[in-house]
């Protein structure tokens, strides 16, 4: 089966194998793979030692974005989300049912988003103290643009928050570069193609130091995460980890040292893209970003409008012909998500495209 | 290597096997492991279908602690938690970080709390409506008496929250018997044998209705979760789930079933704990805790009054003879934790003193 999913992605066997094993998490023995982890994310997120800190948190990537906002954003402090799209949609809820006052800045799910787009809303609310945003919204495919909007944030005194669940170990972003940014944060199953189960935000030490005391949580609280390094060392884990997703994700960051990292990585992803895009294409169907709004991630189309096509059936079609994709969307308007990540290539795009005809014709022909 | 560790505990290789594969969390045919797994679990928990729903949580077990107290308790509400264990203070920082009030009644670490223990602290303040409760306590190996507890609460007209991490599976409580718990939490790395990652509350639906609202927290509220599956269906999961973990957990359940359940792994934990108490005598070690208190999870023992005795070159020296302990401790005097549960036999503990013995002539002597 090949799976074509934004996450958790298809997976190499030597990254499966690693979840087979009983590991005590506080093994002095294993207590270095979580130090060299926290080390090896810091290089990819451009951090500097000392200055930013690899922070794991259990669970779903919701969590530690939540745990993020917790974190950074005092209760009744005002944070900024551009909307575009449902991973923003689900931040803006994060952040309001934590207390925090959510400022809705609502844009079109068709292009990401730029300083342009948001400057203006900081300039009307002096009180809007942080961005939240997302970097790749995995409901669309779109990217926004957080460089230039981090630069535009750095110069108006504001801060940034940076959802980069989808996009981490595939697009660009240095730390060290974006001093206005607390914390970006990810998991271990999308671009690193780890395996589901922990979640990170690389922070700023001081940052998150100075913010100690106001997440009004502890399970989500990244100060007390820090904290705990500190005292008991990088090389533990605060609470029980998914120990086995950690020695996969040990595993996974070893290939993608090994592909060439970010560079090789994206470059990669962005020739699954192409390959799916053009497919799509040249079955006749549509599209759901324009070409130039496409990021590397995941492309979504329109569905058939033939009325005799549901998803559902579709899905499942397709996967008795060995191709796995979303059986959901959320985009504005009906599509599918045909994911570009993951252990996959140009070749195995090539082959889904001819799947998806090949299930098209037979489902639509069926159904009449 | 044995593991003799209070969770995550040794597993059987069925179960490891199932780790060590790429799963679609929303896949149909995932689905159906998803709501299998629901109902099996409500049956261990003894819950009546309707009126109980099992609801995951990822991540590590103090997130679905704190997620049940901030459920089912206020912002401001208070909460009694009988303190007689780390997990018991853990349990009340949980609640006191998420603006709930916190009432400690202190109590020894060396024998379980009785409703005696708790009845007059909840006689003198009419204002506290819930005890929260650890069942065993994992940081000595004590039992509170869940049941009698319960019952008096129940009397009493007050709410219990029973968190049953390192009891559940093997100690009994049947939630159709108490009406008065509103639930009862675990995960899935204790007593059931499986891989950490996620736990799962089981909790009265009416109760977890009627509470909606005041969790503060989106990642962290129970009612949400109960409205996720009512709508998406009980073969849905909010946010994505460490999928491995669950598929692994469904192959650990068909090994409990095959035991024989609840009294057949009990019995076994049992025997263990009593080989490995006996054994620890024979080797002139002394028990924490007397016989009578001694529950069937997990043996502290007090550390040898050597000065020459190490906890960390013990557990390492031990390990080489492949028998891992806990290295740390969290009993009021110094202890070795030595765990009783898991895929393990009364032979493997025997084995086991045998090598502690070695082990402590070893280093007694070589530090001599």
């Amino acid at each position: 089966m090949l799976l074509l999913i934004p996450g958790p992605v298809q997976t190499r066997p030597e990254v499966r194998a690693a979840m087979a094993q009983d590991i005590a998490p506080w093994d002095v023995d294993f207590q270095r793979v979580y130090a060299r982890i926290r080390e090896r994310v810091l290089v990819i997120a451009g951090g500097t030692p000392g200055e930013h800190a690899t922070l794991p948190l259990q669970g779903a990537g919701h969590f530690v974005t939540e745990a993020t906002i917790r974190t950074f954003v005092a209760p009744g402090a005002k944070v900024l989300v551009p909307m575009n799209g449902a991973y923003a949609q689900r931040m803006a809820r994060l952040a309001r049912e934590a207390g925090r006052v959510v400022v809705e800045l609502k844009l079109t799910d068709t292009r990401g988003a730029t300083a342009a787009d948001i400057m203006p809303a900081l300039a009307a609310d002096p009180d809007i103290g942080t961005v939240a945003m997302v970097f790749h919204e995995t409901g669309s495919g779109i990217v926004n643009d957080a460089e230039g909007i981090g630069a535009a944030l750095r110069g108006a005194g504001r801060r940034m928050i940076l959802d980069a669940v989808s996009a981490f170990g595939a697009l660009p972003f240095s730390l060290a570069a974006h001093p206005e940014c607390d914390a970006l944060v990810f998991t271990s199953g999308k671009c690193l193609e780890g395996m589901p189960g922990i979640g990170f935000a690389v922070a700023r030490i001081d940052r998150t130091e100075a913010c100690a005391g106001q997440a009004g949580s502890w399970s989500l609280d990244l100060s007390d995460v820090l904290a705990h390094a500190k005292r008991a060392g990088w090389g533990s884990i605060r609470f029980t980890p998914p120990v086995q997703a950690i020695a996969a994700f040990d595993v996974a960051l070893d290939l993608y040292d090994a592909e060439g990292g970010q560079a090789a990585r994206l470059a990669r992803y962005r020739a699954n893209t192409d390959a799916l895009y053009d497919g799509i294409i040249g079955l006749g169907l549509r599209p759901y970003l324009a070409r130039e709004h496409q990021g590397p991630v995941i492309v979504t189309v329109h569905q058939p409008a033939d009325p005799r096509f549901d998803l559902m059936s579709f899905v499942e079609a397709l996967k008795r012909r060995g191709v796995l994709i979303s059986n959901f969307y959320n985009t504005a308007a009906p599509t599918m998500r045909i994911g570009a990540i993951g252990a996959i290539t140009p070749d195995d795009m090539r082959r889904a495209v001819d799947a998806i005809g090949a299930t098209l014709n037979e489902v639509l022909t069926k159904a009449a």
